[in-house]
């Protein structure tokens, strides 16, 4: 360490402890929609009364039925994916209760016909790097082993899956294709075509898309995902992909609808052991849904105000990165979707953490971005600037940037 | 057959084909609540509105979070079924896939510690008869060798209980306690005592307790139940007892709310793979039931209700199966519950039901009561008389009695 490096250690030490003196309470580990989001979906609260109509098609939504979703709402995803109605299931408050469930379905009684996974010897799954701590949970806790894919700018290395895909006991891959969790990229129209034409060795092979934000962009113009089911139709393919979503970001988290989409083959499938499981979905809810988003089009207009309120935070974010990290760390410019991800001086991550939470703000634990919490490089850390208002974003990011330096001095 | 028995199956067949000729099309086959009874809830569609304070005990209720339920309705369910806040588990609409979810936990993970089933070589299940056919279908889509239980007017036999769980492939049992699906019946303390001390060969043996019916009685004055958690802890076996509930006979079927209850061993132990699975359950709607019932009290109230609109359904079944019924089959007056359970001239439940459809009712299918959907006596059928307004029921039971008679004559 050179003099002006130990003077600048100096000056970060003391910067930190000020914020320690302040008592700072702050947590930025998870991607939360914030207060003024949530309050953009209160009509959804009024759209039905006790005078409302329950009786819909000849139906009562009040009573048992209906394994596959309502048809009001499922028109809509329809729409929002380009679907039809027997390649969808809309069912409960969580698209990671339906990706569990999907992959335990596998576990147990095999995918389409096949050898249960848990009767074969080894399961393996390709987990794009960084990726979403909550799907890497959900295969550790089934005991598949995760192969790290690295991320290029336009989505995980196809040469890498190619020659992964050849060993038999790779079953799955997961990806979240569109403001991909934690970068905000999203994935090429070439790397969503190979991925549709994958020739994997393994017949009950399938990618999980959770395309958890297909319409949460940060950037006025938005951006447009290749459609993998129908580029998978086209490359003779139908049955690799499942689509995850929800409307967890879109009206409430934790109480919003999810869904999952794939070939009339599979989803069939699905249905077949998840009739056994539940007699239907909570109707009223989902009908809820529908009535408050009218159609496709009411949920972009309600996105577009969601983006109102979460781009000035993503810019505060990329400011602060910019103006105390540059030559230091790298990063991307998300264009959607809830997370910065950061790369940070090898060795570092933790440490960043470490003193932060010491300075009073939490962030996503450092290898949470990687399959069993590992971060080969100590480097990744996840940013999630949806929660907090802008004040305290702006606060919590300083004292990342200041953490930052901090565990990177003390490296030379 | 003799003269007089001729005669009557002349005329009982020229009955059902009057019968036939209304062009009727009634469906009997499942419990679900009138329209009147849903109607009881309605208010629930206006006690959370656009106005709501919807942040809760420093929680933003319409944010993620919570896993096990929020405290307003925990609170509740505890009073109701006397448990303490870490011994319960408030979850999404359904029981059935609360039951189905603890099983398959078994079938991969293992109960509390123990050997997954999977990796064990066979796996058995009590299934007290005439059962629940949901019941019986979880079991059967895992692989699980069912064993039939013969019932008793107290509850399941215990001595073939007893003599059948010496066998440790003996993993779980299937039990309706109160108002049993299909009988109605109250298990006795002595039963209830009985089970709660058994003492099965696997350690990872468990009762499944579906307390579906723990407030839904017929009878003006109502029964109390054996609580058998508390028995459990008693007899020195606190972890022998899941027990499942929903308010989806309560509230909105479909759209109600289901529990899962136990020891707070097993209740983390099922915690510990859920919080892989989901983040936590549609908080609204559980916050909103909460506050609709206020507390246990409102949710007696509100049962008091039920019970007004299907009592008199009941004396319809009841009225009728004795004036056309009496000396031919046989059944039991259910205390509460949603069904009738009669028991025919053995080999007469198939041709009953097939003969009732040609005049235009479904009911439940024969077998359906029994694992496999074999009634070894084809003798059991089971009576849903809560969705049929009183007209309607009464012209089932009539061409159900006729069915009945026709298929008894045929045999003679």
């Amino acid at each position: 360490m050179n003099n002006e490096q130990k003077m600048l250690l100096t000056k970060e030490r003391e910067r930190l402890a000020d914020f320690k003196d302040r008592g700072l309470k702050l947590d930025m580990s998870r991607g939360k929609p914030c207060k003024e989001q949530l309050d953009l979906s209160m009509g959804l609260m009024d759209v039905l009364t006790s005078k409302s109509n329950l009786n819909v098609n000849n139906m009562d939504y009040r009573n048992y039925g209906i394994l596959a979703g309502v048809p009001e709402i499922k028109a809509i995803f329809c729409e929002l994916i380009d679907v039809t109605d027997d390649e969808i299931i809309v069912a409960g408050n969580s698209s990671l209760n339906l990706m569990y469930d999907t992959l335990q379905r596998g576990m147990q009684f095999g995918v389409a016909g096949g050898v249960p996974f848990h009767k074969q010897e080894k399961i393996k799954w390709l987990c794009p790097v960084p990726g979403y701590d909550r799907h890497f949970g959900v295969t550790e806790v089934m005991g598949v082993e995760m192969l790290n894919v690295p991320m290029t700018s336009e989505g995980p290395d196809i040469a890498v899956i190619q020659e992964l895909i050849k060993d038999p006991a790779v079953k799955g891959m997961w990806c979240v294709p569109k403001y991909s969790n934690p970068q905000g990229l999203v994935y090429s129209e070439k790397v969503v075509k190979a991925l549709a034409a994958l020739k994997p060795a393994a017949p009950d092979f399938r990618i999980y898309w959770d395309n958890a934000y297909m319409v949460h962009a940060v950037t006025e113009e938005g951006d447009t995902l290749t459609d993998i089911l129908a580029e998978a139709k086209k490359a003779g393919n139908p049955d690799i992909v499942y689509m995850f979503g929800s409307t967890s970001k879109i009206t409430f988290a934790g109480s919003g609808i999810a869904f999952v989409a794939s070939s009339k083959k599979n989803i069939d499938d699905i249905k077949s052991k998840m009739t056994y499981q539940t007699i239907g979905p909570d109707k009223l809810s989902q009908y809820a849904h529908a009535l408050f988003f009218k159609d496709a089009e009411g949920v972009y207009e309600l996105m577009k105000k969601h983006q109102k309120i979460l781009t000035p935070k993503f810019a505060t974010v990329m400011n602060i990165l910019a103006e105390e990290l540059t030559g230091i760390a790298n990063w991307q410019e998300p264009r959607g979707g809830y997370f910065v991800s950061v790369d940070l001086p090898k060795g570092t991550a933790k440490r960043t953490v470490e003193l932060a939470k010491d300075a009073g703000v939490i962030f996503t634990p450092a290898g949470a971005t990687f399959p069993y919490k590992k971060d080969p490089n100590d480097s990744n850390l996840r940013i999630a600037p949806s929660l907090p208002p802008i004040a305290e974003l702006e606060t919590a990011m300083r004292v990342f940037c200041c953490a930052a330096k901090i565990a990177y001095l003390e490296t030379l």
